[in-house]
């Protein structure tokens, strides 16, 4: 086949990942309506559309002439790199979709989205009973799906981990998270003895949400985030959303008596936004600029929360804007005072509102669960006491209320296992990115003279730009000279939290 | 073939129908949320994205399994009279689509969403200029589109009218129209010499946005509008959207110094939303709980707009309320003189925001225009000129700015010719619904006593349940046991403006 022609076959295998492309977009405009805005009562008929453009979706997406230009295609030897890369993850879907019948994917689309209404009743009536047969359909498809596709020598969990970040196995989680459990159990009785010397009272006094609303908008402008190209609503739950470079979505919600949890937020999907709005023209709308790492994008969202949001050099030249937002809130509240209060750390039974050290304890608590109800035979009967038993002993805390323990999350009823580690992976590439990062910038220094700007050049010229185009570990690998290390976070949050409850 | 054999067809005509639909829906939404929320920097990409859902639209529409199940189903016979009204919708749209090469039908949908971003530009920038070859591009697609499916007898203008309203032709209107301007011309010119005894001076002091905008949410939910199956946002025109009666979306805009604007907008707008949430579940997301009659539709919004909402009985017991949010501004204004102010009439320049006397004057003009450039010779080069000559010799006014003039529309830059007539048709069906509602009803002690749920009631019974099952002239047939009689609409305004004016 001569150049000319692959490019031809190239461009023809192109137009067809458009149009699922273009039918993913629009499951996307309605996911990011139901939680922003749509009506209470609009569900059930909404969710009739999504299943007749989820199968429309599932057709395009293995239309068996995909499968002919790919094999005619092979690798793509002869094709620019980026075009090679398009090649290879078309493939894997194309591969993944095509294994599962129309009809189990259709009625599974369909259980995906009554899931999410039947879980939203189950944690308003506090009912683990009310959703657990939902839970055990959703286990028994995403397991078939997973089987499907499993290859030697991998377990099914290990293939639904490879769905949101290639080349994670347990093997490699299970080392990471014991070094995980090792480091922060211990850390954690330590800072909580010394708890008393951090006062928050001040961070639930009365903050309008209109103004936390205008602050929240000027947070994620100010790490970088672009209003000509995105927009910021309101959800219950935060979350960044998007179609392409030049429309990034992001969610915050405001609680008018928790001054930190808004901020925060904006910073956490600023910083996946920013990632998002920074995939090169030429990549955005193309596989390579959709399909992202869920472990690169964590790290981002992460990296601007934590290292760059709770640090006390971002805030010195800030913290005067806050307290003109909220003059008599904070007027008794110095800067140092500030800053030790949203980096206190203390076991929680909430993951989304929880510190960053005990974070990826919550996170240890899913992956553990889902490892034992995929791989072993936990019967998901006995996973609300399990939730109760793990939380005890990791984080000596205990949930009183089911939506408060193992209904807390959305995830799952989104069909999700295997998820949630990314998160943990995210935040060991993002301590790892700042351990570099730190030798070749003065951070510090950056953040006090709000040279915001200089960092995020730094993460788009080495992060942003190859989108999909490059794994997780071959970005790490370029950038640090490493493979994936979790050994910096944990020495991070080491750091860290010693210095600041003097330990 | 047998009845089962039928309605096994029916069903899987309609399996066919629903991928359109949910096609169609995605559409909905994207222009709904281009119009309300997307970045401004996004048009371009997106309109890729609708560029193929567009293509996909169309071929999902004009599927061949389409012909051959519409060739075997005939007219229906044996079937219930819903289905074979689903069945007529379906045809038409299937033979109007298959007639136009999909080639062609993705060319111009790309076109149209340019075409509107060439418009705002070019209506901001006031040159015609930058919008006349768009225009001319529009207009010869949609020419062309027409000439696939005109019927003998039939000019290419009567075949784009019946795109929007069937069974009305030039004829019809040309007689509609001259009998409008016999009666307003002279009227306005009496009207206008005894306009200073009405001061409206009030309506353009400081009236806060959020303020409004909870207003405009009370008189969507006092008239009948459901906040569990629908929504207000905000857009710069207002709009009414949806998906099906679960998901009825209005917009309205605040114009801080125009009191009126967002009012009289919720009430129209609200119209509109009522009747769709009014769609029985049974023919929601089916044929004929889609394409309703525009006709009806407008006459559903303009009669809570105009007989509803600018009624003094109205007002009566819900003015202290306005009064309430806005006490220092209506400090000295009675409702007396709120209710003659906001039925004030006088010659203008902007359709939309043009009171109910002028307001069919605006459509007669591009009604003529229209057919001039459709089936006569006027060359779309001289249209800025010949709109402007229209202005003086109806309305005594001339455009000084093209923005206020030619290019004030979005319509044609959505290539939406034909359209136009059918807002003076709907103010016409909801004056004849209205002369029979007040014999069936006693309608002014209803809104002086907030019975407003009698009147919903009323329409929703002998209008609102039909969806597009019916035709407009059958619908009205039904209920005043006569057919479309534009006479009521002129009597109507020559009544309240001789009574208004003491003329």
């Amino acid at each position: 086949m001569t150049d000319e022609i692959k490019q031809e076959k190239y461009k023809e295998l192109m137009n067809y990942w458009k149009k699922s492309f273009a039918l993913g977009s629009a499951l996307t405009l309605f996911s990011w309506d139901t939680e922003t805005l749509a009506p209470q009562d609009a569900v059930d008929m909404t969710s009739q559309i999504l299943g007749s453009l989820s199968e429309q979706a599932q057709k395009a997406s293995t239309d068996p002439n995909i499968g002919v230009l790919l094999n005619e295609l092979g690798d793509g030897e002869g094709l620019s790199e980026a075009q090679r890369a398009d090649i290879k993850l078309i493939r894997k879907e194309y591969e993944d979709l095509a294994l599962i019948p129309t009809e189990e994917y259709v009625d599974y689309t369909m259980l995906q989205s009554r899931a999410v209404v039947i879980w939203t009743k189950a944690k308003k009536t506090d009912s683990y009973e009310a959703f657990l047969p939902t839970l055990k359909e959703l286990i028994a498809y995403k397991k078939k799906f997973a089987g499907y596709k499993q290859k030697d020598g991998m377990s099914i969990y290990d293939t639904m981990l490879n769905d949101f970040e290639e080349g994670f196995t347990t093997k490699e989680l299970d080392k990471f998270f014991a070094q995980l459990k090792d480091t922060i159990v211990p850390l954690l009785k330590r800072v909580v003895e010394k708890n008393d010397s951090i006062d928050t009272e001040f961070i639930s006094r009365t903050y309008p949400a209109d103004k936390q609303e205008a602050l929240s908008r000027f947070f994620a402008a100010y790490i970088g985030f672009d209003f000509n190209r995105g927009v910021l609503a309101q959800s219950e739950h935060p979350f960044t959303s998007g179609f392409h470079n030049h429309d990034v979505r992001i969610t915050d919600h405001f609680y008018e008596n928790k001054l930190d949890s808004a901020i925060f937020s904006a910073l956490h999907e600023g910083g996946h936004g920013i990632y998002e709005q920074d995939i090169p023209d030429e990549l955005t709308m193309t596989p390579s600029g959709c399909s992202m790492s869920m472990g690169i994008h964590e790290s981002q969202s992460r990296f601007y929360e934590n290292m760059v949001g709770r640090s006390e050099h971002f805030w010195k030249p800030l913290y005067a804007r806050l307290k003109e937002a909220f003059q008599k809130q904070l007027e008794d509240v110095s800067v140092d005072k500030f800053v030790r209060a949203i980096n206190k750390a203390e076991p929680s039974l909430i993951r989304t509102e929880s510190d960053e050290l005990t974070y990826c304890l919550h996170i240890m608590i899913r992956y553990e669960l889902e490892k034992r109800f995929i791989d072993g035979d936990l019967k998901p009967e006995r996973l609300a006491d399990e939730w109760r038993a793990l939380y005890k002993e990791y984080l000596g805390v205990e949930p009183q209320t089911l939506s408060e323990g193992i209904l807390q999350d959305i995830h799952w009823a989104q069909g999700a296992f295997g998820y949630f580690p990314s998160y943990a992976i995210g935040n060991a590439i993002g301590a790892q990115i700042y351990h570099q990062m730190r030798k070749d910038l003065d951070f510090d220094t950056l953040l006090e003279e709000e040279r915001l700007d200089v960092i995020h050049e730094y993460l788009r010229t080495r992060v942003h730009v190859y989108g999909a185009s490059k794994s997780a570990r071959d970005i790490l690998k370029e950038l640090t000279g490493e493979d994936f290390n979790p050994a910096y976070y944990t020495e991070y949050l080491k750091e860290k939290y010693e210095r600041l409850y003097e330990l």
